[in-house]
C-alpha cells in the first residue's frame, strides 16, 4: 500500500463508497429521544415510502443491524405461525432467506434455478397451483450472489393471481431499480441503508403493505426483530423502539437527500448503468466474459469469469488492486471461478476506468494479461 | 435553538457524547470482507476480552444492532430450548430481558424487587434452592430505568453455588464498573458499543464462555441472532456473517483506544465518579433530590425527583435545559415524577457544571427555582 491515505473505492455491493457529505453527518452526536432526531426517523420513513409511490397503501419501518435483520423482522412478523412461505431461489441470498424461515420454525419450501437462472413467472403459477397451501412467496429481485435480475413486476402478478402474499428482498436494487407499488403488488419491500441510497450499513427497512402489518400483533418470535411492535411503538412514540445507530440515521438521511437532488431512482439506474457499460467495455479489452447473460443482468453488481491461467489466483489479483485504490469482490459460486465487481456507489464512469486499469496493470504484473489478451 | 450549530452535551446513556476523533474514524468507507477491516474487527474483540480478563476463558462475539439485540442473541444461544430462564428485575431491562426470553418460548420466571431495591444474594439462593429446574439466571449490572447497580459479585458466587450458568446484562456499566471474569463466574457478559467506552450506537457484543458457547449450535431460532453462527463464521474467516456496520466498527475501535490511552476501566469509573459527584453538589445547589438511596447508586446514570411545583413539565424542562445546550433524559418511572442525568460519554465535570447551571437557569425561567430553594 502507498504511504498516501486515501481510501481505495470499494467495488463492493455494500459497504459501498459514500460521498464525504454523507460521512460527515457522522460528525455529530444526536439524542435518541430528542424531537430533532425523531424528525429525521419521521422525514427517512416518508422519504423511502416515496421511492416506492407506497404512500397510502403502505408503510416504512426501520430497523437496527444489517439487511439481514431486516428480512428476518420481515418475515419473523408478516408470516403466521401457520404460514407457508415459497422461497425463490437462484444464490445465497434465496438460501439465506430461506434459512431463516424455517428456523423461526415457520413451514418453507423452496424452488431453486441454476445461478445463472431467473425463476419466471411460468414456475410461481406452476408452484402456487399445485401446493394451495402456500401463504407467502419470498423472492429475491437482484440477487447479489451473481447480480442476476428476476422478474420481479411479472412475478407479482402471478402472485396476486393466486392471491398470494409477496415478499421481496430489494436489498441490492431498492433505490437504483423501480419498484412501484401502483405496478407491484407486494407485501414487504426489503432493503437497508448501505446499498444503492449509498449510506454507510447498519440499519434495514421494510416498506409493508399497512392493512396486513396491522394484523401481525404476536406473530414474531423475536423482541428486537418484532416489526409490528417497532412499527407501532414508532408511530405511537415517534421513537426507536431500542437505540438507534443515530450516526447512520443521519448519514442516511443525508444520502437520501443526496440521492433525491440527484434526480432520484431514475437518475441513479442511469449512472449505475453507464458505469456497468464502462466496466464492461473494460473487461472486453481485458478478455475478460461476465459470467450472466447480459439481457438479465442488473448494473447492480457483476459476475466477471477469472482469467484461465495457472499465474492467477484471487487472493494475488485482490491484493494488487487493492493496492493500486480499488477493492474487489470475490466471486460467490461453487461451479466457476469468478470475481465480482460492483457498478454501485458514490462513483463514476472514472473511478470505474481507474478500476479497469489497476486491473489491467495487476493481470501484466501477474504474467496473465498477455495470454488472456492474445 | 441558538443560531450557532455547536452540538448538545447528551446527558443520555446512551447515544452519548462521543469525541471528536471518535467521530473522525466515521468519514472513512472500508471494505467488509478486506483483511484490513477484519484486522481492526480481531483488534476490537481482544481489547473488549482484555476488559474482563476473559482471555483463555471467554471469547467475545460482536453482533449488529443495538444492545438488546445483543441481549437476545446471547439468551437464544445460550439457552437450550428446554432451558429455564430466572431473570431478576428491578426495571424496565430486566423485564425486557424477561419478556425476549418468554417470546422465544423459552421458560422463564422473573423475581422483581421495587425499582429502588437491589436483588440480594439471598433472594438468589432462596429462589435457586426453591426450584432445582432453572438452568439460567439473567441479571441487569446497572439497571438504567433507575440507575441502581445489582450486586454482581456477590450474587454470582450464589449461582455457581448452585451450579447455574449466569448471563449479564451489563449495558451501562461495562468498561465503567469492574466486571473481572477472575472474580466473576459468568457464561456471558452482554454489553454495545454506544455506552461506557463511548463509541456509538449500531454494535453490541456478548463476551461468552468459551466452553460453553461451544456447545451452543443449533439452540437459536433466529439466524440474524446466533451467537454460535456468529463466533464460528468469524473463526473460521475473520469477517462477520452479514454485513457489518463497518463506519460504527472503526469508531468503536477508535473509542477502545482512547478508553484505554485513559487508563482503562479504573480511570472510566474515577472521571464518571467525579462526574457524579458534580451533579449531586450541583442538585443539592438547587434544591433536587436523587431517587436512590446513594449506596446503591451506580455513577452512570442518576435519576433525580423533579421539583414538586405546578409550574413544573418535563417536557418544558427539556425543551429550555436542550435549548441551553444539554439534552437531559426523561424518568422511566410510574410511581414518581423524575427525571434523569447521565454521567457518561466524553465529557467531564465542566460539562456537568455547565448542565447545572443551565438547568438552574431553566428552573428559574419556568418560576420553579424559587420554590425549591426555599
Amino acid at each position: 500500500m502507498s504511504l498516501v491515505s486515501r481510501d481505495p473505492v470499494l467495488l463492493t455491493p455494500g459497504p459501498l463508497t459514500t460521498s464525504l457529505q454523507t460521512k460527515s453527518a457522522m460528525l455529530r452526536d444526536w439524542g435518541s429521544w430528542d424531537a430533532a432526531f425523531n424528525a429525521v426517523t419521521a422525514k427517512i420513513r416518508q422519504q423511502l415510502l416515496d421511492i416506492v409511490h407506497g404512500h397510502g397503501s403502505h408503510v416504512c419501518v426501520p430497523m437496527q443491524g444489517s439487511g439481514t435483520f431486516s428480512v428476518e423482522a420481515a418475515m419473523n412478523t408478516l408470516v403466521p405461525r401457520d404460514g407457508h412461505v415459497l422461497v425463490l431461489i437462484n444464490g445465497a441470498y434465496g438460501k439465506r432467506m430461506a434459512k431463516l424461515v424455517s428456523m423461526m420454525g415457520r413451514k418453507v419450501s423452496t424452488f431453486e434455478t441454476p445461478e445463472h437462472v431467473p425463476t419466471t413467472p411460468a414456475d410461481v403459477d406452476r408452484l402456487l397451483s399445485a401446493d394451495p397451501g402456500i401463504t407467502h412467496v419470498g423472492l429475491i429481485h437482484c440477487e447479489t450472489s451473481t447480480g442476476i435480475l428476476n422478474p420481479l413486476e411479472e412475478i407479482s402478478q402471478v402472485v396476486k393471481k393466486h392471491g398470494k402474499s409477496l415478499v421481496i428482498d430489494a436489498m441490492s436494487s431498492f433505490g437504483a431499480l423501480e419498484i412501484d407499488a401502483r405496478k407491484v403488488e407486494f407485501d414487504a419491500v426489503i432493503a437497508a441503508s448501505g446499498k444503492c441510497i449509498e449510506g454507510p450499513p447498519g440499519m434495514g427497512f421494510v416498506i409493508a403493505r399497512k392493512s396486513v402489518l396491522e394484523q401481525c400483533e404476536g406473530n414474531s418470535l423475536s423482541l428486537s426483530l418484532d416489526l409490528y411492535d417497532q412499527w407501532t411503538y414508532m408511530e405511537k412514540t415517534t421513537q426507536w423502539r431500542f437505540t438507534p445507530p443515530t450516526h447512520i440515521v443521519l448519514a442516511f438521511h443525508e444520502a437520501l437527500n443526496q440521492s433525491i437532488a440527484e434526480g432520484g431512482q431514475k437518475a441513479r439506474l442511469s449512472r449505475y448503468t453507464k458505469n456497468y457499460e464502462a466496466l464492461m467495455a473494460g473487461m472486453r479489452e481485458l478478455g475478460l466474459k461476465q459470467f450472466l447473460d447480459p439481457r438479465i443482468q442488473a448494473p447492480i453488481i457483476v459476475t466477471i469469469h477469472a482469467p484461465e491461467s495457472a499465474h492467477y489466483s484471487f487472493k494475488d489479483f485482490y491484493n494488487r488492486v487493492r493496492d493500486k485504490g480499488f477493492i474487489l469482490y470475490p466471486g460467490k459460486l461453487t461451479q466457476a471461478e469468478t470475481f465480482r465487481v460492483g457498478c454501485i456507489g458514490a462513483i463514476g464512469v472514472a473511478e470505474i476506468r481507474q478500476a479497469v486499469n489497476a486491473m489491467r496493470d495487476a493481470l501484466v504484473e501477474m504474467g496473465i494479461y498477455e495470454a488472456v489478451a492474445a
